[in-house]
């Protein structure tokens, strides 16, 4: 049905079959998306990232979405603004947990749009949606589904969560030393 | 890349080819879409009427849009209610006119999601979105684009809307002889 | 009823007799609307581009509305912000198919306004509404109901979809090559 | 430009000339503006209440609109529902006062999409917006501005809040009597 | 109940008593309020323009709205942002006619809140409420209620309707002479 | 200034001197707020219950908030819809904590407009805003300000939150015993 | 730190051990969250359905949350309606997958608030939210993740996608034999 | 349970056992919450300023609600943007009052998300929810409820309230010497 090309990844982290995919619609989606490659590369989860434009790549959409369980893929991150029918669509296709995550622009609704454009799926094909612009968190998400049955990522997680306790108890004791004060 | 049975309408209004094409994710959105193919029937446009879903048939979807031009459709209404994908996703496999109708139901935020998920397309894929349960307007619509290239149905239209002032004009009148009265 | 001057367009691209017309109710419009322009030119599809102040200039509204199909136009464009009126009243006058665009400004509600005050049209009275600021979107669907009797256009739209699609290609190609990556 | 016959209001209260005008678009709007008339009624003030619709009747509007001050007519409220274009357009044919009444309805967002619709009107053209479904305050309203060359009608107006006061005080009083407690 | 010095206004801006007065909770409410009054300064309406704080100076707002109908003035015009109560508070201390106008500010959202605590008034109470920012609709409104006793200032309103047309009708002139194009 | 009759309070639930005022605008938000009253009534907690309303008895509202510390309230809870002036003028007269009930109405938009009124008071005098129809909150916050200095209060308020605590255990027991099941 | 009995779960569906977690903040949710359970138990997933309030039982969240994953529990589904914190708070106390489900009620602002309090998570704590009163989706998406691991639900999933195809495609038929027609 | 240090606050203002404690979630907050210490201050109160992360320091925020009360604290100050679950949860654990300053930030909904995430908190726990970004209210209300028990504190309420009306009264006059003019 499709004459494109094959809707292979643009890009490799490494030479590792990915495990998470990170698509969106349009290259000016990267500045959110990329967060979310940053911390799946912090964390040692082998990704790719991709654009995959529902409206202007449909066909490319439907192969991506038809072959990412046999490519290996367990979490597709898909992120979009405006109409954001990327990751609704992309679950219409597979079965594997699909994350969106909703992007502010200067002509959205605040975000609201594509929050409510993602978020209400009918029933039978769910769209975990995360925050406005919250692409680290999708990562974070995704790192949580793929520890279920992967003992070292959930070791990664639980240092992450104490990471970040640290980082605001750190942020707590510097406050008390340098006196801070509201004056 | 699908093996579903051949999209074909589900009903046909006349033997004649339709026109236009009046198409919907579920079933409860006909007591909203019926009103359309009223329409169309009075005006002599014909039409078909059927079931796509972009999440639970999404093969149907690229079969229906990609064939809807050859066989011989001119433009495609599609209603939809929640994050509604349908009119979206059509209008990404095909270039035929495509009509949106946002659809109320009791879990949708008083339409406005279907509205913007339909509305907020990105540049270069267009739906003509009309008012919230708006399936009238979106016939009205498709035979305005029709009226174009078909004399009687700018005749129609313009005695269609004639009938709109003539009612006003008799409801006036008959306020006017009832002693309409605030009290 | 008007004295006004003929509403005769300010500017013709050509000397062909628009079929396109792009409207709008204040100079301040122009930095959205000057969009549609530049995709119609680009499509080859004659058009005007003129104001039409639906609350200031209101006698031009309905003398421009009424002689719209008489001139020659086939779909009229009309953007505004705020309680944007135009489309809705120019759709009062004629049977053209209109569409909206709606336009976000600093004391709008992100375009939300214009949005509801376009798309919320009373049955009988349609406006093709399309995204916010979404003059392109405007452009290019009313060029897919010019196609619908003008081959060449259809092959026009055919070939923009796929620069469309090749665009997303291409881009994705480069950040392959450029080795693009999160960090 | 029109060949309607005469914008002649459909119902006059009395044999005075109407001093106010109470217009919607539809028969529907009247379970709701008929509060307008019932005000008026009580106040003393003549009034005249029909149908105008922008959409359906827009020359019966431009002619009603240019007609109304030389027929004597000094405040009109113009009710609507959705994308409420009456009393925008009624404003941009004369510069009587118009106060404008939102209209929820079942396929309106909460009457909020008329609200927006009539109060955020470009600069030079003003309607006086007062709260969704509120009649009475229009009536309140057109009152007011009366009453600013009418001393009777001021000495009304003392009158009517002082029995807004009495009544609260009043239901005070019968609570207290009636021993009204929360259990 | 009050010992607060007599409410006169901060500036008049004539010797003449005047007719309008526009309010405003705070200092930084007169970037936006000034261009009510400079419009009544074109139009030759004598003004007041003065603070009164609903919250910070509640007793001045009850003596001031009390005092306002037997000090001359004839319609009051209040802006105010957020929880704006300065509109609604003064018409319950006044028959007169008062004009609100929602102002936006940096955490307020959009304007919203203060036209919905403009708009929203109970019955028997009205407030006549503008476009947010909307202070120059705001004096054309007051001007409208008193050019229906003031025949210079109905003349006033004509010219400047006027106006708005003829300069609409010099920049499409001057769009068409510059050759305006969209590219 | 004012005439009315002294301010007293419609109900009183005991002999005691009230700590707690429990304020509404019309006896229809009646069956909202009595659920207030009957929360202190529970705690023991003496306190009143009557109407003020901010539009139609202003005066009243000015003597109520005055005298209302030297009466010996404490803590004023007032509720109310739409445009709900009443807690933000009240907290313009008095330094007693106010609480705001915000309460839904037919003709509000969702009890957001007033909870927007009540909240977005400016810096100086602050509305303590509790959920839309929540008045059981608001005697809450009332009892828990109280209790601040009446270790009785403090006891009341800890077995309420295990009374909470208890009735959620309860029916997890008996979901468990009645053998609980999805189908 | 708490007294509280164990955080045992109500209602288990089976001697298995439960892997999905089904939790509410009130019984009132139950009507909504038993679709959940109804899905699990159909596609034979061991789950548990229990109440935990954050707010009344904010020690039993605590102990329940951190519990979980020892417990043997792989995705816990947490519903709530209003300012919804159990999602949230169940994340903040655990790494394992958190399926947020906004809940509609009579007080919410068309379950906007609910969806807003789960899906804005700050960075590092992901709620993986699905549609207003979707807890179908819920339970799907728990599957999918649980599927990454199990060959038998993968299957289950491909099977439950085709069902749903295979109903729209039966309705059709349904339709097109019943000579559906629009009149 | 936890093992996190001791929560103890990270700036005193002074050597006094603070009544009052601002905390928020991540140091980001501070630009706006500081503004709470500073009224503090001003007003004599003593406070504590720390960081108290919901999602990120859970066990500290069960330790600090619950220390609260016999630590002496009398209200606390709790701010939070997008799902600001910090005053609510903080509720959960303490009966003493929690006053909720919802914080607008960049990808949140103008502040709308954190105002429902707090404000619409269910029956018997109440967060005392002021306006978005209002930390100088919260400090304010704050000090009304101590100052029911603390006669020095309402007689400094008393005085900055006289000190604002006084800054309006001399903005009048200054105004008014200034020859302010809208011109």
């Amino acid at each position: 049905m499709t004459t494109s090309p094959p809707a292979t990844p643009a890009v490799h982290e490494s030479t590792e079959t990915p495990l998470v995919s990170i698509i969106m619609g349009s290259q000016s989606d990267l500045k959110i998306m990329s967060a979310a490659a940053e911390v799946l590369r912090q964390f040692g989860v082998a990704y790719e990232i991709t654009l995959v434009s529902p409206h202007r790549t449909p066909h490319r959409l439907v192969e991506y979405a038809e072959n990412a369980r046999k490519r290996g893929l367990r979490v597709i991150i898909a992120g979009g603004g405006g109409a954001a029918h990327l990751p609704g669509m992309i679950a219409a296709f597979t079965t594997l947990p699909v994350i969106g995550v909703p992007i502010n622009s200067t002509t959205s609704i605040h975000g609201l749009d594509s929050v409510l454009a993602m978020l209400q799926m009918p029933a039978g094909v769910p769209v975990a949606t995360v925050a406005i612009d919250g692409a680290i968190n999708a990562a974070v998400l995704a790192t949580e589904i793929l520890a279920l049955s992967n003992a070292r990522l959930a070791d990664v997680l639980e240092k992450y969560r104490t990471s970040l306790k640290d980082k605001v108890m750190r942020t707590i004791e510097e406050l008390r030393k340098g006196g801070f004060s509201d004056d």
